[in-house]
């Protein structure tokens, strides 16, 4: 059953990417609920790279402070959480338990560039899974790519070899569809991309 | 608005990766209205670097059997799309128009290695969404990796300088939800992923 125009509209046509936030908070169970979606999306042999940590006290905030560029600073302090999408390299140790169908581990350990390719190609598939059900759950989101990815492994990951990716700024918006856009209004050209074979 | 249980279902709890496809086409319209929601997902800096190529002929589906891997071969040449995601590694090249509001493309022009990590980030973000907004439309999807990238960029892509980055293939599956289930048993434990700082 495709989904109605209204719910079309929530995740695709009507969402923006959001920058100034209300200081309603996000209860755990909502952050639960957005885990148990996201977790469904495929990955490669379910190989589910992905780590999240979801930054939520002052004290965690100011840790991801020195990470953030200038024009991503304000908004993500403000925000009730910033998740940050990582992933794990050795992702590879959990496939016996996530695919146990075949062999999987053997395809990946030994074969560090593949894994890392495979990482975060997977990896970033579930950053967008965690976009789409943020949506889906009446969540605004404000993804991002402007911080030092060193700093934030530093400082949260330190020890344990996960690779920050992007971050996504999560709550209630100030600016609702319908006030303040921040989409440009150029959308790619779909006769300059897409080709038919 | 969040969206309700059974939308939710659709794109998440109840969606499968499917590989056995009935020879319902997918028309035109179709492909259209799913590039129309998909182009709407977040990329950073309005970039969207991915670039889809709807592979349908029986031509083109020759041109890609050599490249496909032997487990992913019969479902693939029995789909009724299968979509090439790929992405442009000078996509900065468009910034211009559809970032205008700063001078995005010296960003990027340059400096290869970013521009590289950029494309593929964000053309992988482009590839989940087309998963979702497939499902959105009531489309079944089976994406896969398992295909030789060179193969593909040389069959479809020579002189242009596109990389493949993974397939689709798209249609209406003959195993829909309730019958046959290709998710393993195991989900990741969100005890062992989610860390909140």
């Amino acid at each position: 059953m495709p989904l109605d125009d209204a719910a079309q509209d929530t995740l695709f046509r009507s969402a923006r990417t959001h920058n100034k936030w209300t200081a309603t908070p996000v209860p755990d169970a909502m952050l639960q609920a957005l885990y148990d979606l996201l977790k469904m999306g495929p990955t490669s042999a379910n190989s589910s790279p992905a780590r999240f940590v979801f930054v939520r006290t002052p004290e965690a905030k100011e840790r991801l402070r020195p990470a953030l560029s200038a024009g991503n600073l304000e908004k993500t302090m403000a925000a009730p959480v910033t998740v940050i999408v990582a992933y794990d390299p050795r992702f590879y140790d959990e496939l016996p338990k996530l695919f146990p169908h075949a062999d999987a581990r053997s395809w990946f350990a030994g074969n560090e560039a593949l894994a890392e390719e495979t990482a975060f190609r997977n990896g970033t598939l579930q950053g967008a899974y965690l976009i789409m059900a943020a949506r889906a759950l009446g969540l605004d989101c404000g993804p991002m790519s402007g911080f030092d990815r060193a700093k934030v492994d530093e400082a949260f990951f330190a020890g344990r070899g996960w690779k920050s990716n992007f971050l996504v700024n999560l709550g209630c918006s100030r600016a609702r569809p319908g006030s303040i856009s921040t989409r440009p209004a150029s959308s790619p050209d779909s006769s300059s991309l897409i080709r038919q074979a």
